[in-house]
Order: C-alpha cells, then sequence, then structure tokens
C-alpha cells in the first residue's frame, strides 16, 4: 500500500491547545539541521535560553526545555526535587492539579491535596494556612487550568512559601507568552511552560526555569550517585538516592545545557528552531503588547458569547484569559455542535474533561490563533450553528458586540491585531 | 537586545547522528497544525502505527512513536517492564549498554552486566549462557551501537531468550532504517528506534514497539495502580507497584493510540508530520534497496579510507554499515582535524567516547545522508585536512578507490542514489 502525500484539512483551532503556530514558526521549522555540537547549534541553544530568561521575566541561570510535551516539564522538576516519602501539598482546582498529584504519587511522595470546585480558584489564605499546617518540602499548583479557564493568583502563596521554606512548582503550560508569568518578583522556585498554547509553537517541547534552591537538591542528588556525597550535601538529599529518571534528570540535564555541553540526549534541533522563532515573536510583539492584546480579543469574544445569549462558566474575577468557558445550553448536545462547526467551518473548539463533561465548552484565544478573525469568524459560525441545533439566540448580535468591542478599543489606540 | 532571524551555515552531517533530513522531511513539518483529536489527525495518527510496523518487520499491534529522543523510548519501555529488585541483564559492549545498565539502575531493578571489548560484539553463546546463568526478567542489548560502529547479531540471543521465557529489549536507534531489523523473527520482545538516524528525521521521537508479552505486564500494573488486580495479574506484577513514571506509562501511552484516545499527552505535530514523511520514504525506497544503498556507500568509503593508508578500527566482520570508525593516526591531533573538516569544508564528523576518546574519528552515513556526494566530499576533504596536519597517505588514492566501487556496483546496477 502506497502512502500519499502528508494533505491535511485547513482549520481555524481554537481550543485551549495546541492552537494554530505561526508561520513564521513553520519556516523555521523548515530550516537544515545542525549537529548538536556543532558551534552553530550550540550558540542556538544558548539564545533560546536568553530568550526564555526574558519570557519567563526571570533572573534564574537554568532556562532550558525538557525534549517532551509539556507534561515531560513537570515530571522532571517534580522527580529531580522529590524524593520518596517527602511531603507535596497539591491545591487542586481541575484537571491539571490531579496530575501534579498523581506525578508526584508515582514518584512516591507523601501527597496532600486540597480541593475546590471546579470554576473557582483558591483564596491565597487557606493555601497558605494548609501549607503551614501540612509543611511539605514542594507546594504544587497550577497556574493556569484550561480545564476550567481559572488563574491562580499566585504572589502571595509564593511570598509565604518563601519565608516558611516550602518550593513552589507552577504549571505555567496555559499561561505563558499570554499573561504575566513573574517566576521571580512571584518567588517561583521551578517553573514548568507548554510550547503548544500562547507561544504558538508545536506541542513537544516543555521550557523550564528552576532557581538555585532547587538547584542544591539536584547537584546534591547528583553526587550522591556518584558517591562523594558530603555531610552538607545530606541537608538537601534526606533518602540520599539518586533520581530515578535518566531522561529527566535536571542534574544531567543542566550539564547538556551548560558550555561543557556533556552528552545525555541529542536535542531535538528542528523544535528548537521552532521554539527559537516562538520566543523570537513573543519578545518582539513585547510581553506588554501581548497580554493586552490576550485581554482585547477576550474581551471581543466574551462580548460577543453575552450578546448571543450564552452564558460563561466559572467565576469571572478568575478568569484565564486565554480560554473561555461557555455553558452548553440546556438540551443542546454538544458534541454535535463541535462536529457541526468542524465540519462544516473547520472550527475546532474543545469540549471538557471530568465533572464539567458535557456541561461546557472551551474556547481557546491563544498566541497566534488570538485574532480578530479567529474571534469574528467564531462568533458567525457557532451562531449558525446553534441556531442549527435549535437553540434560541438573539440573532446577528454576537458579531455586532464583538465588533463594537474592537471599535472602541481602536479609539482608545490599543495594539490590534 | 534584538534576535535576528534564524541563521544557520550550511552543513554536511557525517556523524552517527543526528544527520542530514531529508529535505522532504523538513517540508512536511512546515505543514500547519492540527489539533491532537481532530478526525483528520488522528487518522495520521494511525498511518504512522501502520507504517512503524512494516519498517519494524512486526506484526505487533503497538507500535508508536514516544514523545521524547530516542533514550525516552528506551526509558519508556524499561520503567514499564521493569519493577523495583526485577533481574536484568545488559551485555554490554559500547557506550550505549551502559546507558542501559544505568536506566534500568535507577528504576531499582537488579542489574547483572558482561563486559567485553570495545570494537567487539558478543559471541551469542556466551550470552545465552549468561541469560541462562543469571535467569533475568529481561535482556537488554544494543543492536547497531554507534560508539564503536558494531552491531551485535540477535537471532540466535532472540530464540534462547523467548525459550527460557526472558523478555527481550533491543535499542535499534542507530540501525533502523539502515540495516535490516526483523522484530518478530528475531523474538524481540520491546524494540526503540531513533528519528535522528538512519530515518532522517529530526530528535525528538523514539519510535517503539512491543509484543503482547509485554502488554500484559503493562496491563497488570495498571490494574494495581487502580486497585482492581486480579490473582492472574500477580503473574506479571511482582512488586504490585504502578509505573514510576506518568509520562512514559506505556498503559497510558498505548490508551492515547488507541481508539479511545485516551487523553495524555498532546502529541508533537510536526515531529508526527516529520516521522510519517520519512517512514514514507524509507517504505517508497523499500527497505531491501535502502539496506543495500547503505551498504553500497560503506563500501565506497571503507575503500577510499583504506586506500588513503587509514586504518579503520572494530572487528569487521561485526561493523555496522552506517557508521565507520577509523583510527586518528599516530600523533595526529583528532579534535583538530574535526575542527579544519568543519571551518574548511562544513563537514561533521564526530569524536568518541570513553575508552575511544581521542582515538578514533566516527563517520556517519546515514539514511539522506547515505549518498555518493557525502562520501566523495569527505573523502577529498579528509585528504586535504590530513595533509594540513602532517599526515603522510596515498595521495589521491582515496577518491579513486571509491570511484572504482561506485563505478564497479553501477555494472551490477545497485540501486545508486
Amino acid at each position: 500500500m502506497a502512502y500519499t502525500e502528508l494533505c491535511t484539512p485547513k482549520r481555524i483551532i481554537m481550543t485551549p491547545g495546541p492552537v494554530e503556530v505561526d508561520p513564521r514558526v513553520l519556516r523555521a521549522m523548515s530550516t537544515p539541521i545542525l549537529g548538536q555540537f556543532d558551534p552553530a547549534f550550540t550558540a542556538i541553544m544558548n539564545e533560546v535560553m536568553e530568550m526564555l530568561r526574558q519570557v519567563f521575566q526571570t533572573k534564574n541561570h537554568w532556562a532550558f526545555p525538557v525534549d517532551g510535551t509539556s507534561r515531560s516539564g513537570l515530571e522532571a522538576v517534580l522527580c529531580s526535587i522529590l524524593e520518596p516519602g517527602d511531603r507535596v501539598l497539591v491545591p487542586i482546582y481541575g484537571r491539571f492539579g490531579h496530575l501534579f498529584a498523581e506525578i508526584c504519587e508515582r514518584y512516591g511522595a507523601d501527597v496532600h491535596t486540597i480541593e475546590c470546585q471546579w470554576g473557582e480558584v483558591f483564596e491565597p489564605g487557606r493555601v497558605i494556612a494548609e501549607m503551614k499546617r501540612v509543611n511539605p518540602k514542594v507546594l504544587a499548583m497550577v497556574h493556569g487550568e484550561t480545564s476550567t479557564g481559572r488563574m491562580q493568583p499566585l504572589e502571595e502563596i509564593g511570598k509565604a512559601c518563601r519565608e516558611q521554606g516550602v518550593l513552589l512548582v507552577v504549571d505555567a503550560v496555559a499561561s505563558i507568552g499570554g499573561v504575566d508569568v513573574k517566576t521571580d518578583e512571584w518567588f517561583i522556585d521551578a517553573l514548568v511552560a507548554g510550547t503548544q498554547k500562547c507561544l504558538s509553537v508545536p506541542s513537544g517541547m516543555a521550557p523550564i526555569t528552576y532557581n538555585e534552591r532547587v538547584e542544591k537538591i539536584v547537584l546534591a542528588r547528583k553526587k550522591v550517585e556518584r558517591g562523594i556525597a558530603t555531610d552538607e550535601d545530606h541537608a538537601y538529599t534526606r533518602s540520599m538516592r539518586p533520581i530515578a529518571s535518566n531522561y529527566f534528570d535536571l542534574g544531567m540535564l543542566q550539564d547538556y545545557w551548560s558550555p561543557r555541553r556533556l552528552n545525555h540526549h541529542t536535542e531535538a534541533t528542528s523544535m528548537i528552531y521552532a521554539l527559537r522563532e516562538g520566543l523570537r515573536l513573543v519578545l518582539e510583539e513585547g510581553l506588554k503588547a501581548r497580554f493586552l492584546r490576550h485581554k482585547l480579543h477576550e474581551k471581543a469574544l466574551i462580548a460577543g458569547l453575552e450578546a448571543m445569549g450564552l452564558t460563561l462558566f466559572g467565576n469571572p474575577a478568575h478568569k484565564l484569559p486565554c480560554v473561555t468557558c461557555v455553558e452548553i445550553p440546556n438540551g443542546t448536545d454538544g458534541e454535535s455542535v463541535r462536529s457541526m462547526l468542524l465540519d462544516e467551518f473547520g472550527i475546532e473548539i474543545a469540549s471538557s474533561f471530568g465533572p464539567l463533561h458535557g456541561k461546557i465548552w472551551r474556547i481557546g484565544t491563544m498566541g497566534y490563533g488570538c485574532r480578530k478573525d479567529n474571534v469574528l469568524t467564531l462568533l458567525g459560525a457557532l451562531e449558525a450553528v446553534l441556531i442549527r441545533h435549535g437553540v434560541k439566540l438573539n440573532r446577528g448580535e454576537g458579531l455586532q458586540a464583538a465588533l463594537d468591542v474592537y471599535a472602541a478599543e481602536k479609539t482608545k489606540s490599543v495594539v490590534m491585531n
């Protein structure tokens, strides 16, 4: 059987990821590769580290991608820090909090969780009180929770963790590049990002950063592995066990990303090219302008959905700007609406997980996909599809409301894209 | 500071990987992405599974890439099969045998090793005798060892493993797509490949396959994790512990690659496009023709190097066709030669590891990079650089000998590229 050339339909991807990749990133990926130790390539690796520091708003020395999808970054950080029996506190407000807890459990940690209703976030005081009660080694928290479209304020929690000597590990996969993530100002010790959301790069890398508080643990465990740990190292490794994973061992990864370039894996060349171009696009646009752009299109989308007569899900005070959750109208088959959007208009929006399954749709306005044409096309298409599904709507109002938002913002000369 | 557009020098990459990517693969990567659950994308995932089965020469149901560089595939297979205390036998004949042993140790296995001199492979009888003595759960072996340029015959060992009830796990990262790898005929239970060598796809994925003997362990451990293991499952999981890694849990990976598409990671879309095109190129050329092409260019390269007056390293009876190791002439600075090749000719060849460090160069003729123009350009350049380094050579003989090989093969109408 012969296989044809790759043929893909044209899509408008408005899920919470993976989202449309910027054409400049796609072009960068088609650049012929270099050898991993070619000075021309290691120079590119160093540039990527510099650019990541800027996007992460950190002075940390270590900022590099783990070669795997987003959750590979979570696992690399957690398995490098945590030893069997270590206490971890995971406040859960959606699906990705559960992932945090699961990874920690698999590596043998003593996992404590608190939960709040999906659609809400934690009042920081509650997390801080629980942190003081449990006194964990690590507090692991999601910043932008795509499953519920919420964003957890972290600054107060970070400050309390630092005072208490607790390491704060943050999943910023959905928020990085779309909303402010202040690694240093918020006292985040290790932060994990993703490429396939607001950075508009394909899935397959997990950029991370961590500070010297994390590095001390990593280095102590490396000495354990080599049998050269000193008394001082014992302060950083309770169990005196090496990191369980070779692939995710931050000690080996940082040696590879250091000027020594100690051989570990073979860096994923084309994905590095993609990441570099994605980061370059973020820095060219400027963090502040980029975050304003995400807020603008969120505002237009929300105005359109509400004017149409739909109801948003979740506490609006803590909405994640790049993910908008919409309640599926009573009696409407949400999957049928999604299929028709895809089949007739080539537009993809997302369903949802767990307790929200069948109850909400999730619409992403992330990175390159966060554009006026996408928002307007979706609003028009969604109205048409919902009418076909017998939903009573304020016909024509959605697009009018969104256009009003764009017209009003134009007079305020906000960056428009 | 502003970053410029990505600029890369033109290179001829003749290392044992990563090697030049086929231009068709680069083009495929620049295709706009699809959502991970888009039916158009899941159809592509299914095609990739089919193509992998053909390239792996297997009827196994499971054949899919792990989203990470080659060693991520090794770790996924090993951590899914091995439980703490499980006995493993690793016969080591180069660097990647040591990696096998290290990964197994980190996951708590009871690792037994035997070693042979670098440049040799094991006499199968020795491995089989040791396997019977140790009676391990797993025998882990490298098929093509890039560090020494050797290839281990596996058929006899595989047959003995199957008879003994030992699982054979094989690292075919360097051999897949360049030389025969008969997963089923050789009784291989789990096989791990790489993309960045003879498949001519960028680094970043580890295609794997495994049979139902491995799957039974994976499924039993999944039941343990969910607390629903039965007596029958105990036969497949001694420790009754779930798989330590979430990212590398083959049970979760196969659920994601099954028609159920249970959400795990977000598949690395552009790398899937690349892998699909790389596999399509292999199948279009045909496995047999492709292996003959690798033999042809190896023959020309060897003829050229020897006619020039250089000495090959290692036992020729077990040479890996796609990697040719050359002794660095006495008194020559191998790194200086490599630098001059790169700086003056844009050609990259590899240094070496461990006991061979400073003693040999390694030249890759892999996949798309395995071409007449590359072989001839390298031979001419290497002669020039060695003369500059004061090495006494049979001037002009290298290229003549290689041209003779090509002329002779042309009359035999072997596939030429």
